[in-house]
């Protein structure tokens, strides 16, 4: 597992308090399911508990320390009503007070501009749009490894794995010069993470996985080639926002695998 | 023609003073075309004359009334420096001081946080959140009319084009009841275009051009199903800081005509 290590990841930490006021872990509500009561003043995160793009939002959430309430939705049997509140059918969705927001980079804006707490956006526009900006581009990091994962479908296998792994990889050297040229702890500065950090950090925390769902494949991140990106990997492991959150790689691998097998079980790790 | 008519359309207009300090219409570089001189203290925009998405920046500094030159440059054959300036390789590019902003969201998001002129977005984060929202939810209008306009790549024909138009139109369906619901003049309220009036615009000022790109195949806008937007248009077509880049229609048609050959030319007005 090389710096993605056992240290923060054990299963205990799973119910630690978090700002979630209900289970993040919490049964998949699926195609027929009703949709549950939802107080209006509540804040509450359509979710799906291994979706990064929502967890993007759970870690803009946390990082703020503001309450919310979690509804886990499964995305392959989903419940109707999940394409009545957003049309394009995805997760996140954030409701609040007759709001209804969706896609994940609007959702974090929506919670940097309008909810108390430490601030993750930079106080200079340049360098705003220089997060965002960077946000777009990892894109480039995210598109490959989305074949990975779906590759199957279309009867890829492992050169075809391979190859979009070395396309991520590449496209990740973005970041390391980034990190390299910033010279801080974090993308977001000295002190703790920021916009980027978190906008980026759901795809890094599954990134161990694609070695244990496709062993022997060549698909381990390159931390040798890659030392500021890895160094920052070990840090944002250790922050809260993100423990609240995170789950053993073993979790992660697991998933993928129920995934890759065309029968995703959103329910692997149910709270009794 | 129907609504988008002649009335604001005349080719006189292309000389109007605008914002652009320099040329709207200056010739396109091309693979081998050294990088202009760019004054850091002059904003910058690498532009290409018929592109929708550069088209919500200028539209953007337009209605800020902020100066500007433009670089305008072929896509097809892009300059080398192109790829430097943004890995994507597209445009709009922004540059300012040092900064270099590309994705036309992002470029927009910049221009009105860091200059001055009126505010294009709303001032309250729920309704920031909902225009940002609604113009992720617009890709569904504009993918199907990109694929009008390239799927001669992959061989469709007709009854593809006609295909991809319903969806477009069903999709613009959200947009025609959002404007219903909120009973004003235009998305940004009673009295100016605001955020995602411009986010919109550019293509719906190439909607006329379907159906005079490809005649008898049934992709006219359908002005009646979608009266709210219909309307609309052609308030939108008289605004200011769309008039100053607005494009007759036969100009849009004629560029997309050598673009669906495979060949697009691009200084198609050039300015002498």
């Amino acid at each position: 597992m090389g710096l993605l290590g056992h240290l923060h990841r054990g299963v205990s930490r799973v119910a630690r308090r978090t700002a979630c006021t209900n289970s993040l872990n919490s049964p998949h509500l699926v195609t027929n399911s009703p949709m549950p009561a939802i107080d209006p003043d509540t804040l509450t995160l359509v979710n799906m508990r291994f979706c990064p793009y929502a967890q993007r939002t759970v870690l803009c959430l946390n990082a703020k320390e503001v309450d919310y309430q979690i509804i886990n939705c499964a995305l392959m049997t989903r419940p109707d009503w999940v394409w009545q509140l957003n049309p394009l059918g995805k997760v996140p969705i954030l409701l609040h007070k007759g709001l209804v927001i969706y896609e994940s980079l609007v959702t974090c804006e929506w919670v940097e501009e309008a909810l108390p707490g430490r601030r993750l956006h930079s106080e200079d526009p340049g360098q705003r749009a220089r997060d965002r900006m960077l946000t777009e581009l990892f894109n480039k990091v995210i598109g490959p490894q989305m074949k990975i994962w779906f590759g199957w479908k279309i009867g890829q296998g492992p050169e075809h794995r391979a190859k979009h792994m070395a396309e991520s990889v590449t496209n990740m050297g973005h970041f390391e010069r980034e990190l390299a040229a910033r010279a801080t702890t974090y993308f977001g500065g000295a002190s703790a993470p920021g916009w980027l950090d978190y906008m980026l950090w759901p795809w890094f925390e599954r990134l161990a996985s694609y070695g244990e769902v496709y062993p022997d494949e060549g698909l381990e991140f390159p931390y040798s080639s890659l030392p500021h990106l890895a160094a920052w990997i070990g840090r944002m492991e250790a922050d809260p926002a993100v423990l609240q959150y995170s789950l053993p790689q073993q979790v992660h691998t697991d998933f993928i695998k129920t995934l890759v097998s065309g029968a995703p079980n959103y329910d692997i790790i149910v709270d009794k």
